[in-house]
């Protein structure tokens, strides 16, 4: 129960004041400590409006060489804004290892705010808790520290700051209407943020701190601060265990059983792939309205087809309504964030086409061959790409996962062709060699990731590529059909 | 004048198709060509609403490996996106060195419509027109290829396009208010059109092609690209003459005659760092409000207090309106791309602080020092960044540049202390020493730099660190003041 009351006995103000001081002094001295750890760390300020989180935030950055923090303040605003996933705006500003993101309220003034304000259904709210706790356990799992802090101060303390801004012409335009009407809806805010702090404790818990005193919340919050920082630096970056939650999952068969030799005659194909495009161009238009978001994860041999089959998809979209997304090995400034983050940010609003041309699973194919991430980090990998796959399906996207595939006889010809043509040959380096060595191990990896991760909302398709114009004809049905019907479940 | 009629006589079909086909294969080989050589281009597409702009990029873009593209439809449509410098959304979606953008419409639509909107005055269109002729040439001097296309179509052709969008309600949301206004001010534009295509032809000229056979606009389209590229491949990067436009200076002191004497006692620190801290702390309400961004620059010495000072400034703001951006070595894909683009992209909206720690002055000390730019290029940059702040400033914005200075001693006792107490010892790294070796260079250019990009409206100021208490008074006397003038003007 929220139940902060202006106090009657106040502290020493001296002694206050004196312990702030040599708070701030310890302080000053985290952030190298941080970086030398590769520590990241995230504190989330929610509380009442007009509870002093803006001030509060202005103290702690004080202290912090502006070089090793962020402040985000990316609530959705309009509803243009919230054409994304519900942790979208979140996962975007999260800090490199070593730095500190403040984020000045978050995921749950936007829940609570919009549950009050009868914007979202009760099932709503349960989907974006589950996602909220997913969120936090993958923070937790690949080495973040979070930090959640709740600012409470009671009905009357509130009405009191929000008149004294209202009474000054130079401040009234900070206390907006939302802040009145929360302070008319007090119980019923205070309900639903208790409510919120119960459902989102599995993995990181609440700290309420009493905002009656100014002074006093700021000590407390920078205590609280320097002491989690402390135990992290300490006791190491956590590590999680594999936690695997029970997806529903379509049984994919094994690579090897796949059979390669399906074709499709040059004539059939020529009225296919026109009927198939012709028909994703009129579907785009729908899906652009409807604001209905598609997308498409190519991964597959090398020298499969991946990229021809891409420009027969994309052939009939709109420019302005798609984006292929090309992935290569991460930059310096991915490498240092969670592994999911660079594909968080590549997102497009809701009505476009995304292409990821080689996708988020990397991390169980390359970096577990190539030993670029730990043993444990891929096996959690599965079921973390679960989830983030989940909240795109829940935000509506239409998420279609594509292996384009072929024979390693069929892969030879290729990369002989492309050394043989001169015009081709940039699309063949020793790595494309390198990895073609790794045949065996790959598919292991590949069966070992369609097995766990071809969920009902978003599943894998095998592609048979052996005959390109095969492979790009049976894409092209599968997205165009997948289309069709999430258009007629948004009607 | 712009004249293409429908053509009576109209080429036979299947000789076009042929020469299409034959093309597009051209096209196809010149990703990697241009890959190898690390040569961007620009395809500004602009031309009347329902001429085909769309459909012509799609023709274009699907002979090119996804990888190597990007498109662009980055004009800002409501008011609240043109919070940004002019060619803000334009200059953000520059190229990496090997690719491609397409903007699909841009900065000649964006000024055409604002024109006969009324929404903008003569004489802002002449500064955007400036605008638009500096940043073609700067993309020409840092060796981009821009190729800038115009779709022509006359009104009935145009009505009766509109129209046919308009019938079928599948697509009659493509037709646009906007689109149909255009129609019936169909003279308005074409005046306006061609003004602005003469207005802008110094540094690349406009190709206007015929749109009323879009397989002929097709190929024509593909002709020109191909031809520019093969062209730019074949002669090289262009590598601009100094260009020097007559900037109103502000005559500096060299560095060596600057007195850093002055102090400060402890005791006027404290009451002016207060009454100066309350002051911005209530303007930035105001400058928030108005929408006034300002842009704060630091350069100085290692050990200036450059960090220091900067965190006595932002102590005052709202954390929800200021940014602090740390400059640091770019990273690749920043590399791959003008070097202004890095700062462009880093701009806040109006309204908000942005703080510099290092900025773009480092292509005229660090990049000229260490020889990571040629001395043309260097050479070039006094007046390309004075271009770049003259766009900032006319966008409304304040902007100050401080170079915190120490002389040599200072530093060395500074240096000294650091190495000397284990909680400051990151600070300091070798590389700090390699540039203290390197003093007398950095004094030169640091006094060139001062000497030329001290302009009237985004001027240097030398603050003297010696004592860091009295620098920080200095800097932000020097802010306070420029924002009150700032905030009287924009009454």
């Amino acid at each position: 129960m929220l139940k902060n009351k202006k106090e009657t006995k106040t502290e020493d103000k001296k002694d206050l004041k004196a312990e702030i001081k040599k708070l701030r002094c310890e302080m000053d001295l985290l952030p190298p400590k941080l970086r030398e750890a590769g520590l990241p760390v995230m504190v989330l300020i929610e509380g009442w409006s007009a509870s002093g989180k803006g001030t509060l935030i202005k103290n702690l950055i004080s202290e912090i060489d502006p070089r090793f923090f962020y402040v985000s303040h990316g609530i959705p605003q309009r509803e243009s804004d919230r054409r994304y996933p519900f942790m979208y705006p979140y996962a975007s500003a999260l800090p490199e290892k070593g730095k500190l993101t403040f984020y000045e309220s978050g995921w749950m003034y936007e829940a609570v705010h919009k549950i009050v304000g009868r914007e979202i259904s009760e099932d709503t709210w349960d989907k974006w808790v589950r996602s909220v706790n997913q969120f936090e356990r993958q923070l937790r799992d690949n080495g973040y520290l979070l930090l959640k802090i709740f600012i409470d101060i009671d009905k009357k303390e509130q009405y009191k700051h929000l008149s004294a801004l209202r009474s000054d012409p130079e401040t009234a335009w900070r206390a907006t209407d939302t802040d009145l009407w929360q302070n008319e809806m007090y119980d019923c805010f205070a309900e639903n943020y208790e409510k919120f702090m119960k459902q989102t404790s599995e993995y990181e818990k609440w700290h309420v701190i009493n905002g009656h005193s100014r002074e006093q919340a700021n000590r407390d919050v920078l205590r609280l601060l320097i002491d989690k920082i402390n135990t992290a630096l300490e006791k190491g970056r956590y590590s999680g265990k594999p936690f695997d939650e029970d997806f529903p999952l379509v049984s994919m068969p094994k690579l090897s059983e796949v059979d390669l030799s399906p074709t499709i005659s040059d004539k059939d194909y020529d009225k296919e792939l026109k009927r198939l495009q012709n028909k994703l161009s009129i579907q785009h238009n729908i899906i652009y309205r409807k604001k209905i978001p598609v997308i498409l994860c190519y991964e597959g041999w090398d020298a499969a087809g991946k990229g021809g089959n891409i420009r027969r998809v994309v052939y009939p979209l709109d420019p302005r309504g798609f984006e292929v997304q090309p992935i290569a090995s991460p930059e310096p400034h991915e490498k240092a964030r969670h592994y999911l983050w660079r594909f968080w940010t590549r997102l497009q609003r809701s009505g476009h086409v995304t292409v990821f041309d080689r996708t988020w699973y990397g991390r169980v194919m390359v970096e577990r061959i190539e030993g670029f991430c730990t043993e444990k980090e891929w096996k959690r990998a599965y079921n973390e790409i679960n989830e983030f796959e989940r909240d795109l399906t829940e935000w509506g996207a239409v998420v279609l996962k594509f292996w384009i595939h072929i024979d390693p006889e069929t892969q030879l010809e290729r990369f002989t062709a492309r050394q043989n043509t001169p015009e081709k040959r940039w699309k063949i380096t020793e790595e494309d060699w390198r990895n073609r060595d790794k045949w065996a191990e790959y598919e292991t990896a590949v069966n070992d990731m369609l097995k766990k991760t071809c969920t009902k909302n978003a599943p894998w398709y095998i592609i048979e590529s052996n005959d390109k114009k095969y492979a790009r004809i049976k894409t092209l049905k599968i997205i165009t059909e997948a289309i069709d019907k999430a258009i007629k479940q948004k009607i």
